[in-house]
Parts: C-alpha cells; structure tokens; sequence
C-alpha cells in the first residue's frame, strides 16, 4: 500500500531530523482547537502551535458533533484544558452540501441508513456562530473557558475572527 | 480571550511568511489519515503531509466512530480519497479509559446522559487492528481503498505499522 510506505519513508526521515522530543500528555495552553478535515489546513503552522501544546480535533466541517463534544469533553475533565478555540474555512465542503441527501444515497446504495444528522451550511460566518454557541451551552463543558470562533482562507492563509465569548458562563 | 488572541497573531505571521499558496479541494494523495486529537501528534511534519494532500480527521482516541465514518464517506465519495490511514499512539488517554463511567459522570453531575458508546481501549496495538476492520468492513465507504494502521510513539516521534488491508474487497 503506497500511501502507507510514503507515510513510513517521511515519518522516520522526520523523526530523525525534527522531532522536538517527549512532552507531557495535559497540552500546555490548555487549548482545544476544532477545524476541519480539509488537506488545506496546516493546524500547527497556520495556528503557531508546537508540540504539547492543544488538542486538535477535525471532522468534515470542523462542526460540533456528539463526537466532538465527546472529545472537548475527555481534554477539559480529564486532560485540563479550558479554552475552545473553533476554525472552520473557506471552500468547505460542508459549504451548501445536503446531508439528508447524502444519508439517503448512502441507505438506498448499502442498504444501511446513517444515523448521523449533520446539516451542512449556507453562511460560514453564521455557522461558525452556531458551533461556537454549541459549545457555549453544551452542559458537559467546562463553564470557565473561553470559546472563539474563525473563518481559514484557504486561498490567503488568514483567519478571521468571527466570535468570541470570553466567558461562557 | 488570550488563546484566541495568540492564534491569531502567529496565523498573521505565518500567513506572510510561510503560506503555501492555493490547492484544489480533492486531497492530492487521494488520502484520509484518522487519527487522535493528542497535542503531541503534528500530523503534517510527522507524517510527511504538505498543503492539500490529505484530509485529516481528529478524536479523543482516533477511533472509528459513526462521525469518523460520516467524515471519511464524504471524503471518499464527493471528494475523491481512496486510502485510509489510521494512527493511535502511546500514551494515549483513551488508555484503560473507562467509558461508561465517564458517561455516568456527564449524566449525573449535568442531568444530561451522553448517547454516545466510544469504549477505551486496554491494548493500542489490538485497537489499531479493530479501527482498521471497521473501516475496512463499513458498508459506507469505498471498496478500492486500503487501510492500514500505525502506533506513534510520542516518545521517539516514529511511526510503528500494525496493521495493512491493501484491498479490503
């Protein structure tokens, strides 16, 4: 499998050249970052991350799942983070993507129908807004943190600030 | 909200001085690598990734759950990914992490119950082969692809395959 061995061939390259060296497992900025799955995104360069420092998490949309919560959930209790910060971007393809169509494709051409139910969006702006509030009033969140919320262009490199509440509580 | 502000400011630099240009939507490498949310993880230095190769998805764990899978469906099927790389690591917080007690936790001490059933894991090499036969055997994704499955070891920063489908059909 090619993709495999490029990955193993880069890796090992990587590990001997750069590798900055062990950390502790609780991220130093005490950061969780939602965004996107996208190819475009370089989380640590684009955001000016290094090492041990937040917890990344990334779907198709960099929406807030129950997966998502579950994962914000685990880093704030468990692993001590307290700030959410939520990226999603430009030429998404969540962007006026019909997901009741989708499920409906995916259970008419398997047989077995998703569960899921993850609407795509129309206005980035305004569904960046909405994942931030999710986050603001899950109950199983941290009250303490702050949660901010940005739009990537893919084509500059830049966020945009969208939201922040400084204090959800 | 400091964390925002941070991001924000070394996105500015970055944009101005490392910024790789524009790619197409569809991962060059035609590649999805799941893997866990850990902060120890740069997923495009360790791996050898560069803007617009590869969708990445991220979890507490990185295990296949239903939104891993919708996120991987898209992928694949509006956006032209074939492979599918699965990367757990050492260390790891879903490491004899007991589940059902974090979920009776949430529910108890917010009055909401999670619905979610993501169970920890006791051996990561054992849960690498179980994430790559969900993939492998899920109805939803394409049958041409492989999938195969590393352990990072966040200690030394290199790649150990566990497991490899090269054609799951």
């Amino acid at each position: 499998m090619d993709a495999a061995d490029q990955i193993r061939d880069a890796n090992r390259a990587w590990a001997e050249a750069h590798f900055a060296g062990s950390a502790p497992r609780t991220p130093a900025r005490h950061l969780v970052v939602v965004t996107c799955m996208d190819s475009r995104i370089d989380v640590f360069g684009a955001f000016g991350l290094t090492n041990g420092q937040a917890h990344i998490v990334r779907n198709a949309g960099g929406l807030i799942t129950e997966d998502v919560l579950r994962s914000i959930a685990l880093s704030q209790r468990k692993l001590g983070t307290v700030d959410v910060v939520i990226v999603q971007h430009t030429d998404c393809g969540m962007h006026h993507f019909d997901d009741p169509a989708f499920r409906r494709e995916l259970a008419e051409q398997t047989g077995v129908a998703p569960h899921w139910d993850v609407v795509g969006f129309d206005d980035v702006d305004a569904s960046v807004r909405r994942q931030v509030q999710a986050v603001a009033e899950s109950p199983w969140l941290a009250a303490a943190g702050g949660v901010a919320g940005f739009v990537y262009d893919v084509d500059t490199g830049l966020l945009r600030q969208v939201e922040v509440i400084a204090n959800p509580t």
